[in-house]
């Protein structure tokens, strides 16, 4: 839904521009092209259709020029563009190609594959994300580790700690969301090709060698039938997201909580400008971390609501998840630049507290 | 976030472009120069300085070219636009207009107050589009009312009834939301005025009476208190938001029920197509009904997590408030202009069941 | 769903015992019955039995002995316990009284009349508590208003203020659930009558008037229609307890980070015992509040889903108000017992900051 | 917290009541007892005590009785029972025990521990609850599989396929779902030890050997430090848990479309009966599947934001997921249950419309 716009000033606060550019509309068009694309070559491949005008068809598929006006408001009626898409693509190839144009082939299995080759990029993109957030924190162990800081629980100081054990507790979940996402990643990242109910039953009894033709060259997982109404791997993505939000959210509160007057347990390079009071030093960094987790979170049972995805398709659930799921992608990578950014304009840690702390515990 | 892009499809397909523009960014920089501008004038109504140089402040404020590039770039660092506007006003005005600008206020006045004023704007606009779906509902009841129809309770068929009793169902809940919607303005369509820290202490003492200009110039209510953290009225907006969605919602999921072959209580005028069966019509506004309903519950505890707005003035929540409101309001308006297409759409109702119900309840 | 005990250490912990107790079973059955024998009378009344059979069945049912091992045995399979109920009570009358029970009415109508009567039961009490809340709050102000206070703004030390702007802070947003709650009552407090599909179609012609016997002998509003399925007022309650457990977790939040060692703006009495050191007092109060206003945002999409009441009657989003409502219910009761506790908990407040601050906003 | 009470009607509706024995306080004391003796134990093993009285101690740990009055109406103050568990064993065991009781262990030591162990217990058993869903469906498949049936896509009537392929829909996210399991066990089934503020700093030196013992005493995994601010684990299991209730929810939805009168695609032996209509019968557990889902899902959100555990303990988010998580544990155990019987209550399923579709697709 709406909310930030390119280049302005809330996308700038909370959002993430590569994640943002990778899910524009006009880079889903082109994702949706290669899967009709790779659907024509599949054709040519088991025969339904000469390998000339399979290349032929794949080819022109791949270049021709969408009106995204008219795709738009057919989509209107329609409820998603793929029907606008293939009349264009209809419209825009001569007849003898039309044989090996998208015939058998249902929106679903357009959309889903399109929106998969998307979150490979993403998911890629978030890795090398999380990796750089806990090499900034591995570099601010190293600069801080040893400073002593009292440990608070309940937001009640504790005992005397070390600043490196803080620090582990940012970093420890990370190393799990990593093997979450290697998990992940086999269920998620798998061509959708099941026909008009999902069956395979409009392929002429070529539906699994074609799969395995278009996940190749789709470099996807290819699982043996079509995913159409199971979209537990999309709400576990979810569940991946928010973890990792979430995770980051923890760092962001800590930070914050330690740079109150009065705690100083962490001081901060830059930082929000107040229009009002100009000595202050807004965490806002720490803060949006803070921000962006519960917003995840709140997102999460709009990708658990769709998966009662009624019969062999549904509307319902399948447009609830084209409006839950790229924010909560933007939200992530912003929590993922933000949470780095923040690692690295901390100017100092620990406190001077340990010995106001009991000596026995 | 992001997702709906301008004139893309999906905002085609769930958007509301009424909505989205009234929200964009540069008619929401409007609104705060509007705010501002009207703070000027009440200095000068104060005798804080003199009428002219409010004036000529006012008049400067509204007129100023804002450079929005610079706006986000440094929003990203301040976490919110206030500050980079502050500061290129003061760039645009002569300095012996500074002393009537911003001084006393704080970005938060302005945001909340410009923010409210988008609202205003909005809900006169949906409680025009309540009526227009009531209307459309009326004129459906005219036409259908008294056709038979096979009442299903738990999903199985119960009783006959008319169709008439189907349709009020559908228009009792909108009523009550007209009165609710009355309720809430009062709370909701308030001036802000706080200052930094909410207590209106930085206006000389002539806060309240500030506060009673701005309050006329904008037409808004002037409560005796700023609102800084009191954010109750918002998530009551949320609410309002997502019954008036969900009330559409059950109205959508009725009629895509009726249209099923075997029940066939229902039939449409175009729908949906299908590209990959021609023979198809899509009940799709009635389906995105149901998903713009689940939609806006899911968000309502971004609101209401929001209330946790810790000491003067939360980054935490205020910011979250930025991510969720903005597509509660687009994806309500868009249920609301849905329905009433929906409504218009319904081509017949009422089935010839009702001899297969039994004789006796 | 199950969770905290009667009697157990959750429920001392975040539970509330007077608002379980009026939402027990047994206690909701004798509601059921009073619905029962009110209908009962209602038929005498407007002489669809005689008023001696009417009185006779009404007695009968108010004194019924209900096998409550049978209803939950025979709700497992019915979805409900009403129709064990009525089978139980046919069983336990006289024949002749058989004509003054049941007869025409629904389960829905029983069991939405029930639950409006506790929950009439519950408002008052969560009144009168709202009421003891600002007292205790009034009380504070009194006592350390005048004191210092550091205002916070983005967890950043702003501008010196007193002890009693903080605390109208947590005073303010009170007064509008008052207003709030003083609308919700006439949409919520009302029979519900409808008959098996909602229309009144099985009262032979005396709907309204047996309608407006039994609202009144249970003094509840009496709307001129059914409202099955319009859960709007019930989705609107979800909103104001959130509200209510929403405006108190924020006091709880402002009161944990002011009892923090270093800010040191609160002192509290009591407070909770760490297993481990000995030296701790944690907030554990304030803390709850903060996790009870969390539990009911989060539970909040539960009742707006349930607005999608298809049809006739929704089996499955009336089932999910039984889910959600109660606990949240309990929940809001003990953010409203905690938040009285705390106040009154609170030893000293104010901190010596002041200097430390910005002489010039 | 509050809703339904063992052996009371809403429980027979929607509870399951080996899940909520399972978690019963009385058990969980059991738990929290064991785990205080393997600690006692792995004290004796590392010499921390003589293994004379450490087995002295672990015996009377296990043998204690606790005064559960006294542990609630002290958690009340404390805000979790530990406190009061370790003072009553200490006033329990002799003096000369107290060096093998409890010292340097920390509440959340304690309860998170016997927390995984209850969780393990009711994994196994959800696990098998799994398989026999499944079974039920091959049984289903083999009666009926070769039926006819009409797919529909969006509410439409699309093509015939057979009985069979729906099932699939149903049987296909199980598998998913168990692999999803085995991945979770380890991460989430395992000790908790970290001393008060995590960093087995309490324990001499022997922190990770006593772990050691104690992890091999309780069968748990023993990972290298403490997790007590990770809990992406259990926000993992709650989105666990609501994917399987999700998946469970779409054939509960599909099944309650099926035995629509006009769609007459399945037939349910039994099934509720309605207090008004004798002639209907309410598909309940299909509905009631429907139910479960939206309730985990709705639930999701409180897991995730208890990620923000701040510091070194947090008593807000701590304290959530104790209210939060054993409802959502019932729901899916329900959901399960419910899931066997509905598929086992299936008499017919298909239907004849295969005529009436499109010849081509």
């Amino acid at each position: 839904m709406t909310g930030a716009e390119p280049g302005g000033w809330l996308e700038a606060v909370a959002g993430d521009p590569p994640t943002s550019a990778r899910l524009a509309e006009a880079r889903r068009l082109q994702d949706m092209l290669r899967v009709e694309a790779a659907y024509s070559r599949a054709l040519g491949a088991v025969g339904q259709v000469t390998p000339e005008i399979a290349d032929a068809a794949a080819s022109a598929i791949e270049t021709a020029q969408i009106d995204t006006a008219r795709l738009a408001q057919e989509a209107a009626e329609d409820g998603m563009p793929v029907p606008s898409l293939s009349r264009q693509l209809r419209a825009a190839l001569p007849g003898e190609l039309h044989g090996a144009l998208h015939k058998g082939l249902t929106s679903q299995d357009v959309m889903d594959t399109a929106l998969v080759l998307a979150l490979r990029d993403i998911l890629d993109d978030f890795e090398t994300r999380l990796d750089r957030v806990d090499a900034a924190l591995a570099d601010l162990d190293a600069r801080f580790g040893n400073a002593p800081l009292m440990a608070r629980t309940r937001m009640q100081a504790a005992l005397p700690v070390a600043v490196s054990d803080r620090i582990a507790l940012w970093r420890r979940p990370l190393a799990g969301h990593r093997d979450r996402l290697a998990e992940l990643r086999p269920r998620l990242l798998r061509l959708q090709l099941g026909g008009p109910v999902g069956t395979r039953g409009t392929f002429h009894g070529h539906g699994d060698v074609i799969a395995g033709h278009m996940a190749k060259a789709l470099d996807l997982g290819n699982p043996e039938t079509a995913w159409h109404t199971d979209r537990a791997p999309l709400a576990e993505l979810g569940g991946w997201l928010s973890m990792v939000a979430g995770s980051l959210g923890k760092m962001g509160h800590d930070i914050a909580l330690m740079t109150q007057q009065g705690v100083d347990a962490a001081k901060l390079k830059g930082g929000g400008s107040s229009s009002a009071m100009a000595h202050k030093v807004n965490p806002v960094s720490a803060e949006l971390l803070v921000t962006l987790a519960r917003y995840t979170a709140v997102q999460l049972p709009g990708l658990h609501l769709a998966l009662d995805h009624e019969q062999e398709r549904s509307g319902i659930s399948w447009t609830l998840e084209w409006l839950i799921l790229p924010p909560m992608l933007v939200a992530t990578g912003a929590a993922l630049s933000r949470a780095e950014v923040l690692a690295r304009a901390i100017e100092s840690m620990g406190d001077s507290r340990t010995e106001e702390g009991p000596s026995d515990p």
